[in-house]
């Protein structure tokens, strides 16, 4: 019966680290929503992966599409946020609309999303929060001052709301990648080496590391990266 | 004559730290332009403090400002982001209208003027820019959440930007305060001993400093806090 | 056969995290050589776990020592770097003998040992080398300049290893433990309710999946606390 | 007279940055001790800089200075603790000696000038100790454990001794040197454009701005770098 299977939402569950993110909990038996702004390509067969596409800037809409899968699996257990627009760009060629649609893709999503589910989370008095970051989310870089003052503003975000949640028994992590994620699309725009780029399933693991982590011993924040990888 | 003063824009020209910032660089002999939300409740008699209402997250306003400013005064040597909107309250009682406004008046704002006089600067091949930070730029905190995720963002903007344009000789200094700013205002809210809150005239002090750097030895970032603060 | 298994070798294993370490890599079908200053009060029985008294400061017993478990059992495969000696204490009333107590217990050690058994990890072109740290790995406390100090310096040591080391197939992790582990004697310490101590095993827990991570996503640093911790 | 100028020390007056210091420090009329391991090459004319070939590393010598500085010219006012050892090497090169000289220099020679000092400074219940820092402060490198190790402990030390002094109206500060100093070795060492190297002076300039600093508003933490250093 699905509703004895506990309850997972990927935000931004595009072909890289989400859809690997959605796989893994699926096969450890989650009921998975994976949320995304486009339609996916590829259906998957999987009956524990649920698509929806949503704008989730819009809270209205995070909100609906929320009480939705409430009603039908019951509170979440894991919510992962991994949604991203990666914007590279000399500061002073930026649009005002670049700087909203990233703080929009990347900061009021996590907004929307957490504040429709943490209640939920609350009242079950337990639960999970995890938020993908970037070697963006600790540096600033020449041509990344929108994307990473994105990025810094969800580790401030998920910092305070890791303060205000783990004495209720919500765990609030903050994983921050550092290297590329090994998929078509990146493989083509960085042309390197796959040794040197990160499995999405080997990082999905380290995601479910922190799912299974008990109570005593939380991890707030952790990086990965590859093995060859410069820092 | 104006036109041989070098001109300050301060942005967020509120009672304590704006407006101590706007008397040490008057008194340096700068041509100052305050720049604020609301009209000052006391007019200074200061001839070369020019106080100007406007909505920074506006960026028509702000560029249109910013031109009038240029062709009366100069390209502007020094910018100061002062803004903040300080927001305390528990996640989950925070509106998406109060995560605008905050993010509108600390990150927003930044972008807007920054845009609007960097041009000028790397024209004239000179200046410096500072932006105040907090605690809360370092760390969340419990019901933080709205305010840490916008000095997180203005911290991880001022990294990328001095990574962008130090090397072309734009000094980006962010500076934070660790402490509370002693104001009429800070006084009734925080109860404190005089004794233990930092003095604006004396972070203003810190400011010029940074100012007057050479370019063989720029600061990107400091702390400041009273001798009897606990960190 | 016990030279099929691999080898972890724990320095510093004592009855608090050192044992619950030793007790996951054996269950884990690790030979496990645990390394302590003092001989145990308690013997355990479990025939994996091999107790060896050890002055670790001392350059030379540790190298004769990491010979001959090399020669029993093949090359070490985990390394894990638990010492400690807790200095609390006014600066100066801190007398020069605690200092380099201190120094040589929680660096020199570390020095020690690393380099013992990191030449047989690249040879065999694989091994995970865990620091655990503390809070005082990150930032400096009253009282805490002896034990912060070292601490500091283990994590730049550990930091600097990862760069040398890891693009050579050899992980480098450290691990902040920021709370307090549940021993007989914490608990008489610091008179803390149980249910905000961390549990020895579940920190162990933590360790043994950084040493399952696979290359292409490895964490350098990873933070443990309890639930009700404040940060 | 002599007893009437305050005292500076600076503990590692080698050419670069130590003698800038003095020299800034004599031209603010203060009787400056040079406190060095070797005798300087060129001697100063300068009436007001006192130099000292002493081993820091050595207790009982720094105290026996300390005694006679004070003794001659009154409790010091400012410290400046500016040694440096710099060994890059890879890790199983270096030996045990290496780490021994290096943390003496750098971490042993502090402990001791600042036990020796700050008792002193505590009767006078005012005073600034200022302690040069490094990029490798904040991160360890490839090859730079020997060094990075000394480094980060130093800010440990420098961090808990501004929590424990602070309050007690001793200013602690720590300083990030992120560049090369244009001295006579390091343009031969590096090759570097000059225009890209830090000016000592400037440097010293900064330090000073530090001493200067009110109670209001301390900098525990500053970085320096020359405006076209990449980082």
């Amino acid at each position: 019966m699905p509703q004895n299977k506990p309850l997972a939402i990927i935000a931004g569950a595009g072909p890289g680290l989400g859809m690997a993110l959605a796989y893994k909990l699926a096969e450890e038996n989650y009921e998975v929503i994976a949320l995304s702004r486009s339609q996916p390509k590829e259906k998957t067969e999987n009956p524990n992966i649920h698509f929806k596409q949503i704008d989730l800037s819009n809270k209205a809409s995070v909100e609906n599409a929320t009480r939705q899968f409430v009603d039908e699996y019951g509170p979440p257990k894991v919510i992962i946020h991994n949604t991203a627009q990666l914007v590279i760009k000399p500061f002073l060629e930026t649009q005002a609309e670049e700087f909203s649609a990233t703080w929009d893709a990347m900061v009021h999503s996590a907004v929307n999303i957490f504040q429709a589910t943490l209640p939920h989370m609350l009242t079950a008095g337990e639960g999970t929060v995890i938020v993908t970051g970037a070697t963006a989310s600790l540096r600033g870089g020449k041509n990344f001052s929108t994307f990473s003052s994105a990025k810094f503003a969800l580790r401030g975000l998920t910092q305070s709301l890791a303060r205000e949640f783990q004495p209720q028994g919500i765990h609030i992590a903050h994983v921050i990648l550092d290297g590329i994620i090994n998929t078509n699309k990146s493989r083509k725009l960085h042309g390197l080496d796959q040794a040197r780029m990160m499995k999405a399933e080997d990082i999905a693991q380290a995601y479910w590391h922190i799912i299974q982590q008990p109570k005593s011993a939380w991890s707030q924040e952790l990086d990965l990266r590859p093995y060859q990888e410069s820092f």
